[in-house]
């Protein structure tokens, strides 16, 4: 989680919101990411679809069946899914996001019977350091 | 819906699932897109997602506030969430997804009164047409 922290950061510097995530397969790095909204002019370049498209061609397959996703912030609904499309075997995230959050805060996507992959979650992990960075980003934008 | 369709025999040429989008503003396409999660090695190139990004880029925002998204298929819930993102104005797709769908079948993604967007969808347009070419697809894949 402190490598995906230093991917927020990363974020931060660029003006782009604090969000950073990597994913780790067999305790190695294979893929990491921030979000890149603005600077790519894509709405779907946050931090965890950066980083497992990432991991996927770095192993040559979209199955990251033995994968864990560590991300600062719970996943809105489109990373969720792409969380189940990917095939990640296990969600590791901070601070939840009573806004857009889907694994548990609005919706739980990563649980549902009816669809073809269901992911291990834990949650709350650097849950404080992961808000902090959020709130300090947002409290300078609305003072700028 | 004719070029959706047209996006998806694409992807049934490239061995593909058969699923194509476009993105359309004051009635012109100004993103297209087709399923390419094995040549791409990426398990979120689905139709709809490459559509708006290629939409995005076109239009240098990524706020598709008034575009209308044509898919052959129902949106997965990644999907269902990127076009929540990229703040698409209308969802118009063909046959439902029993197995995935998360627009009507087994979640509602775009319309969450607590998400700061919600979608505007009709459903059914070329259903048989768009149902039949994933059917054959399926049942040729089977006979192999």
């Amino acid at each position: 989680m402190r490598e995906a922290l230093s991917e927020a950061r990363q974020a931060a510097a660029r003006g782009e919101v604090p969000i950073g995530a990597v994913v780790v397969v067999e305790g190695e790095i294979v893929g990491r990411g921030h979000d890149l909204r603005e600077s790519l002019c894509d709405a779907s370049a946050h931090a965890e679809i950066l980083a497992m498209r990432e991991a996927a061609k770095r192993l040559g397959d979209w199955r990251l069946n033995n994968a864990t996703l560590y991300v600062t912030v719970e996943p809105c609904a489109m990373c969720a899914g792409a969380i189940v499309q990917f095939r990640v075997r296990r969600l590791v995230y901070g601070a939840p996001n009573a806004k857009s959050g889907s694994v548990d805060s609005i919706l739980d996507i990563v649980h549902q019977a009816r669809f073809n992959h269901r992911v291990e979650v834990i949650s709350g992990i650097l849950e404080d350091e992961c808000r902090e960075i959020l709130q300090k980003f947002f409290r300078e934008l609305r003072n700028k």
